[in-house]
């Protein structure tokens, strides 16, 4: 995290005159943060961006990723009260956030395991001004964070097919990217995506097919010896519920706008125990 | 929305070389913004700024607060097909996250005004970077905000307590503040609210108290006098099954982080149509 | 101070290629920061970040508020001398323009106390980028900082009652407001002023007022009940002057725009002493 | 005025939820920005970039730099009124505090025009952050700016001569300056002058001496047939009662820090009338 | 380009007090941005951002990679003559900057082209700060633009291999890569390009091998059947004298830092004509 | 380097998501950045900077304008693995562009001084966003870097001389010129060179002069005795192969907009070795 960054997040948080933390006494102080809930910890890094901000000293018992379980504690601080009063919205918002989207992502990733070797992605469905973030805790929770932004790689969607015409649109694609950057096309049908694989597409992405549908069109890829010439994706409608049918399709990513979309944040907390005076 | 915020929204999404929408053939295209549920709709103002930005005409046929219907138009948008793509994913971004905190406010909104006029606030338990526009979510909900960030009233929580004595924080905190702000302080016991009060801080807030420990609390208030001095605020624990409970004990608001942090995007989707040459 | 804003400040002061203070031999000198008048000081903590910037030594001899004679030394500070050169002028520019603001505050602080218990508060007129330490430096003279800015409170002006009437704006306001914000609402007769007491403002402000008008408007209020219910404040063509004619009118809180905009700098040096070869 | 100066200075203005302006029906209004004083005016520029970030439609009656009497408008103004209220406070903040800059400089100007053709000149000592503006306000009250920050020329001051000797200095700065830059040079002794007038420097700057002194060092310059090779300036305890003897003592510049730190704003304001429904 | 960075390109250039420009008349004028050499134009899009900025009408006459001969005119400009002399140095730089990356790159491309189908990449090796736009250049010359930074593919680089060995960092990037990226692995022997091939990278790059070496490891990838499963690009020590013997070898992808650090400007200038008065 | 400055240009290296340095142990290494070809070096600072940025320890071995052979080392290094990699490029960047700079102009600079004292000079024909960098690396090769920016000092240019006459924008120039700046004016005769040196400017430029044209311009100003009142510089079409012709003219600055524009990086790089585990 950059210190533009956090210097922003913080003017957020504090205003311009902040009166309720400046009017303790400003004594050192010991404070853990900790679990109120089981749960995946993702975020780890930006809160000892914040705490090294505030010259708060930290020992990390926790590293992004891993799962806790209520009471756990996942970091041990020390230093002035003011700073650590400071730090404590701030810390706590991004991880409790980013926490809940890695929880929610291990669910999925754990459904998804127990019937396939698929991986579970995001989308660029996040929340507008911490996208590399909430990416990071995809990746945390065992998910894949698909492309950060439009630049990374070349994706043609409904809008481009409605627009240009899906063949259009790969060939206009394969003169405009870079020999780095992978083609993904997305397609509602096995017509449109056997026409993909062949035009030579990194990826096909299928849209809001049922599981059946998706069965049949990767058997249709199969016999035209396309299968393994192309990354099948699957993306739309699909949710914890139904998450299991569509691993067992034989794709190999489900993209889920819902693993950051519908998380709702950890619970985690901080207590201050223990003051010196300075 | 500030012109440089819009664009760090916008080069997060973008990134430094889009060829996913800039290879599109640029015609003027028309395109609607509507609704796949029904919700209420927040946002709208953000997604005209960055509309704005990228020159796009547009019509609002919905306003921040009002209740939409699955497939009702929030939009009519006319621009060119770059534009439109590039604005597409940032603007539903807003849209779906600001109406999901909307739509939950609404929710908890109509199940207390069923049995009580208290109001409803959110908490500084935001999503670090968008704090302002999520607060405009709760209140197109109908709900309160609460203070923005640190500086704009005084809270005195319970690390304040821990450190310095609740008297002596409130002590301190009328010495500190202007007479422009209100002081606030959370108390756990009947004992700390009546103190609280008598000292003349403007709002009480009960924090985790049971309902009936609450009702208990606001009658003390009242045998002391003090019930028409300070606005009680409950906060802790409260969620939409047990809203209502907490809402028959006669205070004043309730504040729910969960607002926020527990509602799920509203689903929101933007459809091009009619592609004229330029 | 945000570091971002250091670095503002320096590159305004500093340019592309400052020859200046570079061609000095880089020895590591002492210097003071010393008075060269009787004056409150402010601004000790912005000095202080700019000397944590140039990495400079220091030692605090005053802090803000404190009121210090002709001679008296500020700041003992130790670093390389490009870098006292460069942070010399920047801390002084804020020390002389905070300390002047605090010592014109000290003054009206002092002449109110002698015969009221009255407040002095700053209003929005302030130098454009510097509000927060102007606002502070009036805190350090002793006097109240008042709103921020425009979110802090609601406030109903004249433009407010030319356009919607004060009864309309009055609702409105109470309408809008969160409950943890306050309400003030300017008036210029004492009829308004007991329409906006009685419905529950929070704050009056009476507007280019006499001292006798006041005190008549003050007597209708108690006479209507509505004194203990509402903070008094009067505001407009105050200055020091006048000021203990207004302060003996039994009103809280004399608002000053002149605490700023009429505050002229207090006179603060650095000299530097004592070279010492790397 | 860059647009990211004045979305920072709104910002500090409005703060993340400014009820106060929004809640007035946003009819078409007009409005005058006028005079509540005699005072020579600057600032217009960045008036007008303010109003025209708000689009707020102008006309500008006066230009920076010319006098106007109490009850002359500025401006004329038609806006919808909450792009009024929004932009009164921070324009007015700009105007008030600019031309009470150029008033005091035109005083000064003219004083020393009664009795000499010396430059009355600016320095460094300026408001952080707003330094470009302060020195257009000193143009307009027809003072010259002198250098905007160190970059601009080459000044050694009586640091420099303590750390390395004048001669020192001297020689430094001639091999480090650039030829398009001048050099300047301050001094306290004739010798000095004499020595630093010789070695080449384009201005030598008497530091604190009294009229008679600056007399006499003139002389002397003159005999040594240095006194057409460079530009006297005077600097130090000159204020507007002592002016006059200054500038009849045959020096070239006057510079005084006082054109800015001891300015105090003009009286200018903003008055709505007739409101039309949108 | 985002406002952002126009405003501090034009803040590096102009300064805090540019009399330079403000001292003609504000007449209306004609102008036009002209070649001096023969060049493949690039950067029109960024000089139009400039152009908008300071409310310049232009008609632009060429397009990005597109080439012009001596004298040919880029753009005819009408504005205000204050504005075209701000907006000149600017707009210039960057397309005399830009042009000459495009120039050198299509002399590559078109070197290349006459022996071979293989593409002209760029790489990381850019100006800081500009890099988006020397790799639009490098487009404009028929350049691939490469990797715009460390995110955007997985490359294992010589360090990679010294601190990890091949095996493990190829391993390591699988583990880590989401599925939308490319993994590169430079490589220095025939026997790491097949490790690599085998393991699944989806380009090899051969660094700093001969012509023959780069041949021979060609013929063993295909004897391996390992050919057509990779991307072979070559780099370091690849000049215009030395291109076409590497073209010749069979490759895919030809990366040279040079095209951006050894390009020279072209030369473009901007001829003012025609005065109006306003 | 402001701190500001670093981050923009290291995200802009970086992205969103840089696996290629994270997936290596982040070991402690040390490492070297040496020179691969003769070079004068420049943007050591910088780099320092960067290290700094990055908690890299490092030992300069060479300052700005020192020459360094092929393999000379310019900083040992010791620090994590993953900051060398993220450090390397972007240091390197500035360290070959800013040394190619460095040593065209020491070439300028050598081949002027064999036969003349005139000083060689850059223009304002930078690279965007790094004009400030780029100077110092002409300083570090010997050169003068002439003006920063529009408002260092005032330069009339043709265009000047076309919309309002040399004369006029003299005079206009004296008149808004502050005492501290010089005032330059481009000519094309030897006619306009006497005017303008006559009217008092500073610096009289020759456009586009040949040597001939040069010598004889310089002795009509000697014979009217105007030769030692005046700086003169010629610029325009002069490269490494005539500049010894120019230097021979008796001017005293030859600008060349080409040691930037025509200069290429110096060839430097960073080379890890040993690891250790942390």
């Amino acid at each position: 995290m950059l210190r533009e960054q956090i210097e922003n997040f913080i003017r957020e948080d504090l205003g311009y005159h902040d009166i309720s933390c400046q009017m303790v006494p400003d004594t050192i102080a010991e404070a853990v943060v900790f679990a109120k809930q089981d749960c995946v910890v993702a975020g780890v890094e930006v809160a000892e961006a914040i705490f090294d901000y505030f010259d708060i000293e930290y020992t990390r018992m926790v590293a992004d990723g891993e799962k806790v379980q209520n009471n756990d504690v996942v970091f041990e601080l020390k230093a002035g009260t003011v700073s650590l009063l400071r730090a404590e919205r701030l810390s706590l918002n991004f991880l409790g956030h980013l926490s809940g989207i890695a929880t929610l992502t291990r669910d999925c990733v754990e459904a998804v395991n127990q019937c396939s070797e698929a991986v579970v992605a995001a989308t660029r469905k996040t929340t507008p001004g911490i996208r590399e973030f909430e990416k990071l805790a995809v990746i945390a929770g065992g998910g894949d964070p698909h492309r950060f932004n439009l630049s990374d790689s070349i994706m043609i969607k409904d809008n481009h097919r409605n627009i240009m015409g899906l063949e259009n649109a790969i060939l206009k694609a394969k003169e405009m990217a870079s020999f780095t950057q992978k083609i993904e096309a997305e397609v509602e049908s096995a017509t449109d995506a056997i026409l993909a694989a062949r035009m030579g597409v990194d990826i096909v992405m299928l849209d809001n097919m049922t599981p059946s549908e998706i069965i049949s069109t990767v058997e249709k890829l199969s016999h035209e010896g396309l299968r393994n010439k192309v990354i099948v994706e699957v993306s739309g409608g699909i949710n914890t519920e139904n998450l299991a049918e569509y691993a067992k399709t034989g794709i190999v990513v489900i993209s889920m706008g819902s693993l950051i979309h519908k998380a709702q944040w950890a619970d985690l907390s901080m207590e201050m125990k223990g003051y010196f005076m300075p």
